[in-house]
């Protein structure tokens, strides 16, 4: 099979490849029909995070079962399937409370092997091995149109993961809200704060083209400025009051900082950013202030069933965040229009 | 008026100081009818934190109004009142979201200034001038019963800072918790989490005295042990499980890291230990755990209210974590007692 290799700092390659099979009766094949380049991919692309050695890379996709290990009885071979970015046994402590990111056996597309050992590979490719299958996948009841799959496609990662930075924050009705970043993931987490009902959705972008998008999916106003400038802008839009909620959607130092100073006392970090080093959380801040910090790596196979309904029935439309759609075969290209930020975020058809 | 003073490490006097006037018209002055040591006041007695000047000490009294400002007029001289350790305004934004603690313009007693810039005089004193005094204390309507006054002191710090460590870790009916931390302020989270339905309520203690008392607030199981040794008792006693919710009421970075580590994924950790250096929080464990981190310094103002029927009618007596009563002349053992493990908690009366 034809898949996506990353073997070095911008050196992404659409090779051959073992196609994968079944390799514990608990396992799935997925015929991907879309897989996406994420903005966590850019860091091993950019070479802040090492590539040691050659792996195939990708974690969000959507597509059809082709072949079922002998203990799945819930999926069968032509079923649609959503699969979200880590898999899970659903039955650990983490998966009982509702965190399948961060079950005992947990998975990642691309990254971490199975509770078992074995290469788990990534999605940017034409068939992927799904452990625990039937706990981790999302079955998508059919037949599936093809203009939903760019939507059904972020409740693998970006819209589950806004979602989760919304509910991490305790966004709910009148909330008032600030988003930092404007990524695919920052703007999901703008669709996913006005979703939960926030009264006044303020998103941090310095970007015309993400303005526009973020303003289409419920921002009530746009900060384009930053640091002590971007608070000023934010006590001014809100009456000289700081924020219930930040929702921080980047994962540097900075993003943080700026997040930690947009929240009221006693107010809500929701943060999913995934950590690119810098400084820890300022615990004497957070006293003085009594900001609560909560979030982490989303658990998009708790949060898919809640949001699916709106998908199907095109009351959110998060496949907005696809502003290019390539073949897999040009996944370089994809990687490419991420990183020079002429994408929000690419779609990849095997 | 005989005021205590700290002088330096192990320096603690008690003096002749002037006696408060009102300064400011907002202003009530209070006699102290008791006050106590509380287990922050430890860390300038053991000069692990500086003191560059003498001051008076202590943050925790309750009274009877002796003088009110011309703007006062809620508060009449011969009241009864409880004086949360830090006094605000009553309308800034953190006021308005129950945030009393994080007031624009708090003062703490005995450590910073009022908002005008006045110095707020120390506890363990005969009288105390209060700033923003309606705003900030409580009438308990009288005439009070003096058995009652340990358990009301409480309400001034340490049973409103072990609640806002509970409620900060959404202790609830059903929960799973660990304390810890066996000073007063991890006993009365014992009595809050108990008393807000927590099915399991573990105390981290290793001394037989705070052992029993626990046990008498509310705490279901002890663990004498701690670090890895602690985690696995956790799990034993919970059936393999971590807990839902840790409540940190100590303040180093060990604390800190116990209650993270006895935390499920998902579950929430409730800190009010004055964080006293140590490393800040571990982002890169909390954002794969997905473990939420809330608290800070107790907004005891706004708790006393629901806090306060439950003492009145004994429901609830939190007093006893005061295990010896000296009269304020004797500040100096008081401080002792505290500091070789002697005692709980002192309560001084003037």
């Amino acid at each position: 099979m034809r898949a996506t290799v990353i073997h070095d700092a911008r050196d992404i390659r659409v090779e051959d490849r073992p196609t994968p099979t079944i390799v514990t009766p608990t396992d799935v094949i997925v015929q991907v029909v879309a897989a996406c380049v994420c903005g966590s991919d850019l860091w091993p692309y950019r070479g802040i995070r090492d590539t040691k050695e050659p792996r195939q890379i990708g974690h969000e996709f959507v597509g059809t079962v082709s072949a079922v290990g002998d203990a799945v009885t819930g999926l069968h071979v032509g079923d649609f399937v959503i699969a979200p970015f880590t898999t899970n046994d659903g039955t650990c402590q983490a998966c009982r409370a509702g965190i399948t990111s961060s079950c005992d056996h947990q998975s990642t597309f691309g990254v971490t092997p199975d509770a078992y050992g074995n290469p788990v590979g990534g999605a940017q490719a034409e068939f992927v091995r799904v452990p625990d299958a039937e706990a981790s996948l999302v079955l998508v009841p059919g037949p599936v149109d093809d203009a939903l799959v760019p939507s059904l496609l972020t409740l693998s990662d970006v819209f589950s993961t806004g979602h989760h930075a919304a509910v991490s924050a305790h966004v709910g009705p009148g909330s008032t809200v600030v988003v930092v970043g404007d990524g695919a993931v920052g703007l999901c987490a703008v669709l996913a704060a006005s979703r939960l009902g926030a009264d006044r959705v303020i998103a941090m972008s310095r970007h015309k083209d993400r303005q526009a998008l973020a303003r289409e999916f419920g921002a009530t106003d746009i900060v384009a400025t930053r640091g002590d400038e971007g608070v000023a802008e934010v006590r001014a839009l809100l009456g000289g009051d700081l924020a219930d909620c930040a929702l921080e959607a980047v994962g540097t130092a900075e993003s943080m900082d700026q997040a930690l100073r947009v929240v009221r006392p006693g107010g809500n970090v929701g943060y999913v950013g995934v950590p690119a080093g810098g400084p820890e959380l300022p615990l004497p801040y957070l006293f003085g202030t009594n900001i609560t910090v909560g979030g982490g790596i989303a658990p998009a196979r708790a949060y898919i069933p809640e949001l699916l309904p709106d998908v199907l029935s095109g009351a959110v439309e998060p496949g907005k965040v696809f502003d290019l759609e390539l073949p897999l075969d040009d996944a370089a290209e994809a990687y490419r229009a991420m990183d020079e930020r002429r994408a929000i975020k690419v779609l990849l058809r095997p």
